[in-house]
This record gives structure tokens, sequence and C-alpha cells, in this order.
């Protein structure tokens, strides 16, 4: 049954593809909320999701959304046709996983293909991430989810190898060490284009804080370039198209605050594969209000991450770090850019910032050929000789921002306040997601120049009215904002910050 | 941190309540897609869903769809103010189902009450849909779901009691046999007011099929005056609103394709409950294509839907029918409404239409009252001897149709096709599904007159050019589209139509 209405543009951007029929319409092609119709003007067809309503759309009248309009060239007042549609079959593979049936990887391309080209609804893509919350894939699922992540985007084909890439599972803040590790790896004649993400839920991400010194928006041509130039690259994810799927999966994990277990899995290394990364160090951060709370938990993440990455194409090395405070002293966007700089630079930071940073350099060099147990010695030597501060110098130039810069060059909020300590003591605990707030409440990562500094740290001991840390803002009204929110502070410190490293036989 | 937006009412009338922000604008406020935020106009604050824009909405604007609009009145262009906001609580709930832990009565209150609401997105929704899918719900779980259903929307007091009532859980067509039941049971002086679905996927729902004969859309005092006046009533349960979530949590199981078996018991008995009913007979039609594909799964859902009703009140009795092929002759509402009214008037009609409907009956009876194994023969007494056509009357009336109607003034489709026999044999089979397909094919459910009348059935013998069935329809068009369809026809045959019925102890 072909029914004729007429196209009324709706100029929304729905994430799929809808159209709103009148119920009257509706019912009588026996169509309901959430059905598939084939939509078809004068420029071609596409099938589209239906919702219903009585009044906003009339009689002989389809109400078409943005990507509708897109797809067909729809005109308004355009008589389009529409006839019922069968649905994606991802949608039955998609309930075969919530009974807990095993997915064959022809049913999980569909799947990811189906994601990737937006065909499914919210509601179905919610089940989708539900099934593999509620029971889980085997290694075989995730491999194949994996690779189907990788071929739904771009790709980068680097003429040099091996590729080299580092990446951290995240949670704590303060954790800057990738403005350290690129350059250590780069300098020592290694490859390693490095991917990062921007804040959602954190203080900032790497591209935020790198984003202070250099263009973090390259295209995979110019990622492909500087590597093969320089060695190193610090970009931001976003800017290219590599595994799309994986955004629009976390479109729905993120209101239900699930991260299915074989999805981070696939998100992290099919990311990584489709960046080149043929070696992969990962950072794997333990401690409460981390992403991994305990210790059995980041065990079983390393030994999958290995397994996973020997599956597609990817030699993995994990390390357990300890991520119970922040990394360094310095939390927020130009506050770590600038804590990192000094680093480069030879100045005194944190002991815990150079530890874990030629730490996990190290690993990423012996994984290029060093003797095991000589990378870090290595890393630490570039590091401190300055060859470190000079690859970082190349990098930012080749990423348009101004080599010259040092640490006392970046501008950090000009309003701050102290907050000190109201009796004796010794610190005990620093609450990660605590400090993030803070950091939010006083404008980041948005205003590049919030933060937050700590002048104590866990073991620490401390006098009544002592200086615990300090809180940056751009302007009074978010000081004053974040000043108040921090009536909950905790602070901490350890000694080694790696705490185990994976797999703990040598790659070959 | 509160941010002063421009509002820009965007009139669609999406499910959830929900709001359009610039990306930018959304950064700035540490929010991303399917966050929330309180919003507040002059008029109030009400909580809503967050939906990204990079065009549609610049920044210093917000998109404000339709319900958003309602709860607070905005005025376009007014300065609305946005705070982020928490979560409900019932997602953490939801996720715990995924999760498969029990869930409390409390957590069971929260995620109905806010399903209701519409505080939930699609993807939240999907999931609680996802959770009761995956992982069930014991019977506690499912009696306090039930119950929830029930206290979230209206519900009718009647004065006298007892209240019977009388559920197919569907899927076979041509079940018209409420058009026989109602005015039996309220005939034998029971009081039987019976709520009615639409066809959504079938050929006709009781509803489409009374509203030949009578006005359906009835208000509760009407439903609640006409019972407690005549015994008897046949409306439609979407006029009222009766246990609301269920319709809300079909929008999510539908494009699934899955059926929650809690939910499902839950869905029958909150609407019968919310109906008044204290004793109840179920008709759970078993066969190829119906919702219950064998008798173990249908002895299941009997033993299940008896002891839900004891835990809620519901004195509730099973048959198992069956469910291989379509009841009587007709398929399609005004043939159906015919059919049932020549079977009232003691016209010859398929003995299948006849014995249902005085099995079912008569366990109504039983329950009423008659020592068991009596009602079946009481009900065909009341049948046969004409009181069921002057109940049947006087319900027409009641509900402003016409009382002196005959099956002989029933109006169907004025183009036909008869169907012929290929080839000798017997008729093996009728597959429920494509039946339905042709007569909506035809233009029913929405053309009353559209239908399909079978000649023979299942285990009828059949000579080559012999008549095996007509379609109907109002239009020639689609009577040859329906003709077109019509190449996928078999057809069944049985004798007893009830083959068991639960629970086999008498009720005290």
């Amino acid at each position: 049954m072909i029914e004729r209405l007429r196209a009324r543009t709706i100029d929304i951007e729905a994430g799929d593809c809808k159209v709103i029929l009148n119920k009257k319409d509706a019912e009588k092609m026996g169509l309901r909320s959430q059905g598939r119709v084939k939509v078809g003007s004068s420029h071609g067809h596409t099938v589209a999701i239906v919702e219903l309503s009585e009044t906003l759309v009339k009689e002989g009248e389809i109400g078409v959304l943005h990507r509708v309009v897109t797809n067909i060239k729809v005109r308004e007042g355009e008589e389009l046709t529409i006839v019922p549609s069968g649905r994606p079959k991802s949608i039955d593979h998609i309930r075969e996983k919530l009974e807990g049936k095993e997915l064959s990887e022809h049913a999980i391309n569909e799947i990811i293909r189906d994601i990737t080209d937006r065909r499914l609804s919210d509601i179905e893509l919610s089940a989708y991430v539900c099934g593999v919350y509620a029971r889980g894939m085997n290694l075989r699922e995730t491999k194949d989810l994996t690779l189907a992540m990788i071929k739904t985007g771009e790709t980068i084909e680097f003429d040099k190898h091996p590729v080299f890439d580092h990446h951290s599972i995240g949670g704590v803040p303060g954790n800057k060490i990738t403005l350290l590790v690129v350059p250590i790896v780069a300098a020592a004649g290694l490859l390693i284009p490095k991917s990062s993400s921007r804040a959602i839920s954190s203080a900032g991400g790497t591209a935020d804080i790198f984003e202070v010194l250099a263009d973090v928006t390259l295209s995979l041509s110019q990622i492909k370039s500087i590597t093969e130039e320089i060695g190193g690259v610090i970009s931001w994810g976003g800017a290219v198209n590599l595994a799309p799927s994986d955004d629009l999966i976390i479109r729905a994990e993120y209101p239900l605050r699930i991260d299915p277990y074989a999805q981070v899995l696939a998100s992290v290394l099919s990311k990584k594969k489709a960046f080149g990364a043929e070696y992969l160090v990962m950072d794997i951060p333990v401690g409460p209000n981390t992403k991994v709370e305990d210790m059995e938990q980041g065990r079983k993440y390393a030994r999958d991450f290995v397994t996973l990455g020997e599956e597609i194409g990817i030699n993995v090395r994990c390390a357990l770090s300890y991520g119970g405070q922040p990394v360094g002293e310095g939390v927020g966007p130009a506050i770590e850019a600038r804590e990192a700089l000094a680093a480069l630079e030879g100045k005194e930071v944190p002991n815990s910032l150079i530890e874990k940073s030629v730490e996990l350099a190290g690993m990423i060099l012996e994984q290029g050929g060093l003797p095991e147990g000589r990378g870090k010695e290595k890393a630490r030597k570039i590091l401190s000789g300055g060859a470190a501060l000079n690859k970082m110098k190349e990098i930012i130039q080749y990423q348009g921002g101004d080599p010259e810069v040092t640490s006392d060059d970046v501008p950090i909020g000009k309003y701050s306040q102290d907050i000190l300590c109201n009796r004796d003591g010794y610190v005990g605990a620093i609450n990660n997601r605590c400090v993030i707030e803070i950091v939010r409440a006083a404008g980041g990562p948005h205003d590049k120049g919030a933060g937050f500094i700590l002048k104590k740290k866990r073991g620490d001991k401390v006098d009544k009215d002592e200086l615990l840390y300090t809180i940056y803002s751009e302007n009074k009204s978010n000081l004053k904002e974040a000043v108040k929110l921090a009536n909950h502070l905790k602070p901490f410190f350890i000694e080694g910050m790696i705490l185990e490293k994976h797999p703990s036989y040598r790659m070959v």
C-alpha cells in the first residue's frame, strides 16, 4: 500500500533518520511509533523511523527531519511516496545477544554498520549496549567487534614502520604524561602518532591540554606527514573519522552509566588500530573513583588487552599505575601544559609525574628494541638531557604553535584562592572526582586557565593553616563557585607509580 | 553554574521532555547528549533531556520541544535558566536489573512512575525493557510491577460485585468470541465490563469489530453506569487512562520485537485489575504464528497468570485454545461483526466459533457459582434460547448503536474475489499471519468492510477449482493488491477448541 503525503520539513537534527506521520494516516497504513517506512522523493529513496503526532502533522502531511531532508533532497510541500518497510536484520541479532546467544562475525558486522549509518533508533541502539552489558562477549566476538568498528571508518596507513602508541584508560586528573611520553619516544627515533580526546566529564583531556600550546585539529594527511617527518604528533581524535561507531555507541552508554566490558576493549583498540598502531603501551590507573577500582579488575583488563591486541595485530603491554590521587601537582589545561613543559625543561616538578612518564616511555622503548629493564633509564636520559624538550618544540612548531614557548609563558587563571589546612596531621587521601568537580566549577576545561594546584599529596605531613592547594579561574564568579564547592577535599601520596607490568613475558 | 539562554520553541511532539543546546554551550556547561538540565521559565522549572546541535540552535539559544513548552509555559525568545541536573534514580535501578539483580518494590515503583511521567529517554526506556527481557523478574517483582502499573493510572470502582472479565492474549485472526461471551455472561446476570483493543498489527481488534455496531469510545463513568445497569459493555481500552505505562513500554518493545515475559503478565493483569475485574477467564491460543507457540509455554503462562492473579486479588482461570487457524469463518471488522450477530441470531455459523464461545463463557459462569462442568451447557442454552441476542441488542443500544440491526444489515466490502483451489486434497494448515496480511492489504482494519471469508478449514477435503476463500474490499485497487498478495495461503481445522483448562482445581 503506497501512500502519497505532502512533505513538511522540520529543521531538527535528530541523530537518527526520522519522519513524523499523523496518527490517522499511520493507522491506515498499519504503522506505529518506531516502525519504518521507505520514503521516496524525486531524488531517491531512504528508510526512516516513524514517530506519530496528532496535531503537529496534519492528515495527508509528513514531517521530515533533517537527515531525511538531506538524504533525498526533500523540498517543502513536495509529494513523497511512503511504503511500510522492513526493519534492519541487525535488530534480530541484538535480540539474540539479549537472549545470551553468541553473535557471528556477520551479525556483528551488520550491527556496527547499521549503527555507523545511523539506521538504528535510540531504542535499538540502547538494546545493543544493554545486550553487551548484560550478556558480555567472548574473545572471538570482541575481536570481530573491534574489526567491525575499524572497517566502518577511515584508517591511516603509514609508509614508515613500526608505529608505536600509548593510551591511558583514564579517570585520573592531572594525567599530563602524554606531553612527556610522546617527545621522549619520538626523540628516541620511534614513530608515535598519538590521538587524544577532549574532556567530557573530566577536568581536561590531553587534546584540551596540548591545545594550549598548539593546534590539535589535524587531518589524516597532516598526522601522517608530521609523524613520518619528526616522529611524533599529538592530535585530537575527534577531528578524524576513525571508528566512528564508537561515539554513537557512547551516546547510549553515557546516560545509563554503563561501560560494557567488551565495548571498552573494542573502543580503545579499534581507535589505536585505525590510527596505525603496531605497538601499544596501556596505562591502567587503579584506584577509587577511577574506571578501574581494584587490582583484580586491572589485571583482567591487562590480560584481555594483551590477548585482544594479539588477535588484531597490535603488540600490547600494560602498566597498572597508581590512580588514587592526581598525577603531578596541576589539574586543568593550562596548568597541566605548564607543568609538562617545566618537566621537559628540567625544572623541579613532582616526582610522580617524572617517574610515571619515564616508566611508560621506557616500556615503549623496550618494545622498540631496548633490552628489558633498560627502557626507563634511557627515557630518563632523553628527558634530562634536553632531547625530549627539543622534540617537543619541533612538535609544537609542526602543529602551528610557538616553539619558543616556555613554561613561564603559559598563562593560567588570573584569579586564585589558596585553601589552607584546618588542623595538623598527614594527608590520607585525595578524591579524584572531587578535584575534577572543583576544576569544572572554576570554568575548566572550557576556560583553559581554570585549574587546581596541589601543594600536598598523600602521605605528606601537614600543619594547621598550611597551604593545601590553590584554585585558579579566569573570572571571579566561577572562582567563588569553585571555592564554595571546595568543602570536600582530602590528599594522598605514594612513591612508585607503577604497581605492575603486563605481560610479564617479553615481546618477540 | 547557571546559564541563561534564549528560548526557541520547536513544535515537535517528542515522547520525552527534551531541549536542544548548541554544542559549544553544552561543552561549556560540561553537558553532553542525553544529559539532563533543570530549565526554568517565569512559570516554573522542569527537568529535560539534552540533545546537541551545531547549526539548528545557535550559541546563546536553547531549542525547547513541545512537552517542555507545555510544562513551564515557555514564550518564544524568553530567557530561560539552565542548570545541569541529576538523573532519575530509576536509571540506576534499571542498570541493576541489567546486572541481574532483584529489584525492590520501591525501585519498581520509581521506574514505573518515571516511565509514566515520561521522565525517561528512549535510551533509558529501552534499557528497562531489555533488562526485564534479559534477566526476567520473579513473582514478587512481577506482582510489584503489576501494582505499580495500576496505581500510576486511573481505576474503576464498581458499586456492584463481583465483576467478571475475559481476555485473550491474542494472535489468532477471526477471534470475535468476545461478541458472544459478553452477552452470554451478562444475560446470566453477571457483570462483565470488557475493555478491548484496536488492531495494531492484526486484522482487527475487538474494539474495531464492535465499533461496526456501536460506539466503543466510552468514559469511565459510562462504562460503570452501563455495566451496573445492564451487566455488560464492550469498550475501547485506549479511551481511558488505565495503566498508562503499558503503552509507553510497548513503544520500546515493538521495534525490538521483544515481549518480556513478566511484562506480558503485568500488562494484562494491570489493565484487568484497573478495570475492576475480580474474576477473569483467559483465552490462551496456542499454535504456530500466535504469541504462544507450544503447549509447554501455554501451560507456563496459565500457571503464572493464575498465581499472579492470586497475588493481586483476581481469581484467574485459563483455557489453552487451539490457535492454529482463524476462529470461525470470517476475518475483518464488519465480516466478524456480522458473523457474531449471526451466531447470536441462531443462524448457521462454524461450530468452532460456537464451541469456543460457550466453553469460555461457561468457565465464567462456573466462576460465578455454577457447579464445575455445568457452565458450558448453561452458556449454550443462553445463546440458543435468544437471551444472549437480546442482551447484545441492549448493549448496542446503551452504546449508541441501532439495537434492531441484524447480521444481514451489516455492510461488508462490495468488491470481492473468490480464490479457488488449484488441486485435489485435504486442507493441512492455515497460516494466521498470512490471512492477516491479506486482510490488511485489502484495506482492513481501517476500511471496516475489508476482510476474508474462509470456506474450508483444516482437515477439510477439497477438490480442484473448489472455493477456498473470498477476499472482500471497499475499493478495487486494494482488492487487487490483496489478491496479488494471496499466493501464500494454507487452511486448517480441529473439533474441540479447548485443549486444556487451568487451574484444574475449583475456585473457593
